[in-house]
């Protein structure tokens, strides 16, 4: 049962990381406007993405982490900076322990000076650690929901650098919360197979569309079997009443709306737009201010519960130590971690059980490239370990660029179907990651030279 | 009187930002181990160095910011990612609006998602604000803290973008503070021009030093006139104990000695830590555990003040939202802002009026490479025109590398003097920039080679 000890027989110490690739790999998602919101009018779905070759085996890490565009080029240069520290490791070595090694990369005694664990250095880390992670599923021969749902309790720990925790959670809470889980997951796993996990859409929610055009998506939604919705605010009050009112005429007062301002406000104006939106029963307000404000996100939900809307953030929320505030001090009422913004697996599975131990249900952050795909294996993982129930959560699902992976994501019926193939399905075709890279690929040649 | 009526008598719309140059430049100040601390054993103090050129200008602005070695070309990476947003800007548009161009680099709506406003892009952003702040201080043919002191009320708070801050601090309220002490800045102007700013020393109190060592450098501190003093702690109790004796025994007990653990401890370890060192009147316990931790700072912080400990920090503080949080939670005693850290003088300025109005010192970070050349502008300013006070205040000195700059500080009898040269004071010697430029200039070029 203990993936250590199996990656131990097929893994050899000569199965040591000789390379470290990365590129800089761009969709030109700013000529249609996907994906706007009040902050980010223009975004191009990016990935500064990574592959990780050993020794002696033919399987390769594919990993990634999620930009916008502009800014991929400085993610691309840390990940080169970090390649010292990986080129030359032995994978044994660092799944063994795998703590020991996160923090040998977040905490890299110059490295750490332009973070520490936050920013470009820290996104790096997360291209670099998703690779692994796919390398590990790929040796196991199990997708990586299943590599982690097949670990103990202790073994599961034993991923995490304890640095910074210990007033949130011991190690001893941490292992009782999975002791708690552990007998029952394999239910959980055959459960989870048959129904999936469920999803929400913003398809429909994009500022700037029409009423005839909200109206034809959120009737695509419904059909496709969506039971959820999210939709963009905070440019204009008036604007957001008219979408709003449209989006619950369609779905009926009662099915779960959720919105998203994307840091748009001061923390008192946020109290009062949302004020100004009480009457269209949303679930939860999402990013309404700076993200790294845990006291104006605490204010803004002492505001707002009474007027039944709750507090939802964490897609720019850099750090375990970030999300541990957060969550000890009423400032989240929904956890929306992010695959590629938190330093990989090792990390998150500490925000996990820092939220189970909270109460706070874990609803990631995806859409993007490959956040779909990559957050899938974690929303599994925390139902099968760690939370032991989907009650109040859900993956977010955007149906962008999917087609540009091996492994991509099924939806049916509103919701994600289990991942099957070995690995963290990260794994761009190569026709693409040709096609796409920036500047010099055959689809950001032809736009550049037609401008 | 006002500096920006005095600008546009001298700068033209034709004054267009023609050339933004960034270069690597480090010291191998490892080799001597200079600088290390619980957190960074071998820093190589490092400045990603900027030079801003203007069109009909012969006059160039210098900034840098500064790092500890690797990941200072991520840092140039993001300077050179930041150019399209630089070059080709009036000096005329930036200087009268300077808070719409400082958020025009923060907010860029694709850049702005590996922060926000952390990280490599927000280093970045402080050395290309501090070339412009060096550049218009040598338009006006002043040091950067007379061009503030000279600047109106009205014009200080137009130089800070007031995003994400009116819930602890209003326009209104700022302006009040600074007209508080605007018909007596003259006063203080020439009393710190007599007085200096006083500084305090790290130079004795270095993990790893004999006890020799301290008590020599101890008395050379003294004899040099300084009269505040820092130890480096938090690798091992018994060795804090060890040093804090010697120096205790040297400087007597009542000189104000302060101690830094460098985010060494958990939040529970840095408490008890802390208490086994309380009979050494310690006035601050500096960057107790993580830089992010506010909650985990106000804990520590209700333990240790009633032993008469306060708590310190800043240095890693990366933006004002959480200087905010910091401020008015009462997680902080002392505010340490850094030149570098934050994005340059328009978003120190808004730190400064935060500090002023929770009642909290501010005693920069410095040290490093051009950190302590910058700072003394800051508190010089914070004096004049913000807190109108000296009490309780003191500003970081490390007697390292200032031999590089044109302009370097100077420092009499335990205090900094008021620097009289236009600009910031960061413009470091030409042939220093060349020697040290990393890895081709002749210093690195030597040292690599005989590696």
């Amino acid at each position: 049962m203990s993936s250590k000890l199996t990656f131990r027989n097929v893994l050899k110490p000569e199965n040591v990381i000789t390379e470290l690739h990365w590129s800089d790999i761009r969709f030109p998602t700013s000529l249609e406007a996907h994906g706007s919101d009040a902050m980010h009018k223009d975004p191009d779905y990016s990935a500064a993405y990574v592959t990780i070759h050993a020794g002696g085996l033919s399987l390769v890490g594919h990993g990634l982490t999620f930009t916008v565009g502009r800014g991929n080029e400085i993610v691309c240069a840390a990940i080169k900076s970090l390649e010292p520290l990986v080129v030359g490791r032995s994978l044994v070595d660092i799944f063994t322990d795998f703590a020991l090694f996160w923090h040998s990369l977040t905490c890299e005694t110059q490295l750490r000076w332009i973070g520490p664990e936050k920013g470009a250095i820290h996104l790096a880390v997360a291209a670099v650690i998703n690779a692994l992670w796919d390398l590990w599923g790929k040796i196991e021969c199990k997708p990586v929901w299943e590599l982690l749902s097949d670990m103990s309790p202790e073994e599961i720990i034993s991923l995490i650098d304890w640095q910074y925790l210990s007033d949130a959670i011991t190690k001893d809470e941490a292992l009782a919360i999975l002791h708690k889980q552990y007998p029952s997951r394999r239910e959980r796993i055959e459960s989870v197979k048959q129904t999936g996990y469920p999803a929400y859409t913003t398809s429909a929610g994009w500022l700037g569309y029409s009423n005839e055009k909200i109206q034809a998506l959120c009737r695509e939604a419904l059909d496709d079997g969506f039971k959820m919705f999210k939709v963009k605010i905070g440019q204009d009050v008036s604007d957001d009443i008219r979408r709003l009112k449209v989006i619950r005429k369609e779905i009926g007062p009662d099915t779960p709306l959720m919105s998203d301002a994307n840091q748009r406000w001061d923390v008192d104006v946020a109290i009062s737009h949302m004020t100004a939106l009480s009457e269209f029963n949303l679930r939860w307000i999402e990013e309404p201010t700076s993200p790294d404000d845990i006291l104006g996100h605490a204010k803004i939900g002492r505001a707002l519960r009474p007027l039944g809307i709750g507090i939802a953030t964490g897609e720019h929320c850099h750090n375990r130590v970030m999300f541990k505030q957060f969550l000890e001090s009423g400032a989240m009422d929904y956890c929306q971690i992010d695959s590629c913004r938190l330093g990989g697996i090792n990390e998150i599975i500490s925000v996990l059980l820092l939220a189970a131990k909270f109460g706070i249900p874990v609803c990631p952050h995806a859409g993007g490239v490959g956040l779909c795909e990559f957050v899938q294996h974690l929303s599994i993982f925390d139902y099968v370990c760690v939370s032991g129930t989907m009650e109040g959560r859900v993956i977010e699902y955007v149906d962008h660029l999917h087609e540009h992976f091996l492994d991509p994501v099924v939806i049916k019926d509103g919701c994600y179907m289990v991942p099957s193939l070995p690995g963290y399905s990260g794994e761009m075709k190569e026709e693409s990651r040709a096609a796409y890279l920036y500047p010099t690929g055959s689809v950001w040649k032809t736009l550049l030279d037609s401008q």
